[in-house]
């Protein structure tokens, strides 16, 4: 695409994760409620942190990107997401939760465990150990809760195991 | 801060929507549920939307800084939100849901009218015309939504109207 590039975009800090490698790393930040990790703000930013522990959960904004200001690899249109591995089956990137994205931008609900400025400790790490912060932002119900219980698309007909990896979701023999 | 810049973020299409100004755009999409407005993706996308018509919302990522390149404004640690203007209290910015943020990205929930590739009518709309969209995502309750009913922190003490706007939540003489 030729538009104008946005930003710029600058990590705010890391996430402390007890995951090193992706395949090994938990694919959504539900399915691992207990694994708890750490995120290091830059020290000045100790202060943005005032108020949030009055906030149970929030968003966790990561760049899911190369780290070293490379352009992102090449992406489908459709993709097999990991869950879909054993089908195999493709749907749109924009009906996934993939990493392998354009803007590879990761969204994860994270439960706050403790405040402790400038880093914050949660429960529920899907990220590998380093991965950039972007933003972090209080999740509020009020914004963030559908108001009905929702279709969820695909997802409606696959299970969904707690511990869920990319290893644990391969195809036998793959 | 000295790290270097993540990236490159790309706009993947713009959200025409109904507001025009900042200062009359309501502050969050779940505040005006019956508002709609339509995602226009980069036609080169139409493909990425296969099988997001199964879902009834989705997560909103937009660019709310400028749109000229030129870098955000300098950002406080510390802000009053809209919602406690008329206290006035100040809070950390990661405690709010401000677009005042080191990275100014917007999550807006919006719920999914139709998808007609490559764009997608919702309602929901929380943004001015033209806003740049980085991704959008699946909303998934396994994912989404926490376990029980949690804490939201000062947004648990305020009154959280319809339609509020910058405009409607300044107090009077501002």
């Amino acid at each position: 695409m030729s538009r104008p590039s946005l930003g710029p975009f600058r990590p705010i800090g890391v996430v402390r994760s007890p995951y090193l490698t992706l395949d090994k790393t938990p694919v959504q930040s539900s399915l691992v409620p207990l694994a708890s990790g750490t995120i290091e703000l830059d020290p000045e930013l100790a202060d943005a942190l005032h108020d949030l522990d009055g906030f149970d959960y929030a968003w966790l904004l990561t760049w899911l990107g190369p780290r070293d200001g490379s352009s992102p690899p090449e992406v489908a249109m459709r993709l097999v997401p990991f869950f879909l591995k054993r089908q195999p089956r493709e749907v749109g990137y924009l009906a996934t939760r993939s990493p392998r994205r354009l803007n590879p931008i990761g969204l994860s609900l994270i439960r706050i465990l403790a405040v402790d400025p400038p880093n914050v400790n949660f429960a529920g790490v899907d990220v590998v150990d380093g991965t950039p912060v972007l933003d972090l932002k209080p999740y509020v119900t009020r914004f963030d809760r559908p108001r009905a219980e929702p279709r969820c698309g695909w997802f409606d007909s696959v299970a969904l195991e707690d511990g869920a990896t990319p290893e644990t979701l391969r195809p036998p023999g793959e």
